[in-house]
């Protein structure tokens, strides 16, 4: 599973408030933990500041690339902000993220075709939101052939099902679960991503709930999760399932995350 | 899912006590802390007391059947012991468990056909046990053929298949969930059922571990699970898997588990 720490994102207080001091030893700091605890690839997000995100992309790519030797994902729908952001970034981004959206695709499409990247494809479709499984697949479908036909290998996309509450429709979770397996066993080779917390938007424990929605989509074959990975105990969960089902050989990662702190005790 | 409630077992300090000095209130306690936790049936085991097993069974029996109303899961492969506590047992019992081993079986095959009730059969062969999903499989399939050809109802037969821990192999979580969906796909209308503890031993953080293969093997379609339901984040995970599984109408259960106190809060 790779991981995409998550928590270097504007939406949060604390971050926006760094990203507009400039602070960079805050950033730096957020970013050495989400690595510690396993982080594959750094998110950074400046989304919310409409007028000045491409000019705070680029600044916390430089930042945490400093300090921090990981791949970022550049998480943007901005075109503008996500070509000068690449042209700080060492190494191999991961785009996030394209969608069948007209714009969108034609605005991103340029971008992700000049250089070397992974890309994340949102099963958004046109005009509308997928809601059953065949709908996920059949936007998934539509948007790794475009990829591909534009040069992409399909081994760089990570195909994002676009999870809905739970607490809106009570197949949303099955239908993002089975989505997964479909579009993993349909397109060997294709990734598939997502985040975990709009499964549980509106309900009460809303941590347990993105948990275990993470264990059963392990199971189903997610290949990348957004996530923060310092939450330990979301970590224990990511780490006991993975065992479970067989992918960590002697139990090791899961005996060596517990004996380092990485997990949770309780 | 049905819940079989797994704590009055005289493997435990506690209660071996109490059923020795014959403690009806505290045995009475720990069936009524399990009813209120949301407890389908309470499993009865008095098997750490070689030679006053039947005796000790019994009284269990009527014990908590004086105290709760719930049905009893008889826990034992002793026909003997057995043969009383169905005498004792108020409504249709489970019994808990036949096997292919053939003392076992015949043994306990008159007791089961003696009246109505629910049977485990645990997947264990003549002579060894199984190691992959087709081991299992195939126990599965000749402990079904035998039963039903001695006129137990299909519905009424709930295979265990066996859970082992992934600390001695690795793929022991994988055979088990895939048997799971194997067997519940091969025979409609069978149930499974299976104990938790065995997949985590030799592991650290035994209960996380114990909780996430409950998550997985709920997904994969297991229907009964003997455990400890007043482990308030083991039913959070059941709870929660139920409701991302799309079996919780508007998430009504989990949400009134929450507000009752029933499921953790953390």
């Amino acid at each position: 599973m790779l991981i995409v720490g998550e928590n270097i994102n504007t939406s949060r207080k604390r971050i926006a408030e760094a990203v507009e001091k400039q602070d960079a030893q805050f950033i730096v700091q957020a970013a050495k933990n989400q690595a510690d605890a396993g982080a594959d690839f750094i998110d950074v997000n400046a989304g919310t500041f409409v007028n000045r995100e491409t000019e705070y992309l680029c600044w916390l790519v430089k930042t945490v690339q400093d300090a921090v030797d990981l791949p970022l994902c550049l998480d943007s729908p901005n075109p503008e902000a996500l070509s000068e952001a690449v042209k700080h970034h060492r190494g191999e981004p991961m785009i996030n993220s394209i969608s069948l959206e007209e714009d969108r695709f034609q605005g991103l499409l340029p971008v992700i075709t000049s250089q070397p990247c992974k890309v994340v494809a949102l099963c958004m479709a046109q005009t509308s939101m997928p809601t059953t499984t065949d709908e996920r697949v059949a936007v998934a479908a539509e948007l790794i052939e475009k990829l591909t036909n534009a040069g992409v290998a399909l081994e760089d996309i990570y195909v994002d099902p676009l999870v809905q509450p739970v607490s809106v429709d009570v197949n949303m979770g099955n239908a993002v679960l089975e989505a997964i397996q479909r579009i993993m066993e349909t397109f060997p080779g294709v990734h598939t991503i997502c985040g975990l917390s709009n499964i549980s938007y509106g309900l009460p424990l809303r941590k347990l709930v993105n948990r275990n929605f993470l264990a059963l989509a392990t199971a189903r074959g997610l290949s990348a999760a957004i996530l923060d990975p310092t939450d330990k105990r979301l970590m224990a969960t990511l780490l006991s399932t993975r065992m479970i089902l067989g992918k960590d050989e002697y139990c090791g990662d899961f005996i060596d995350a517990y004996q380092d702190g990485i997990i949770s005790k309780d």
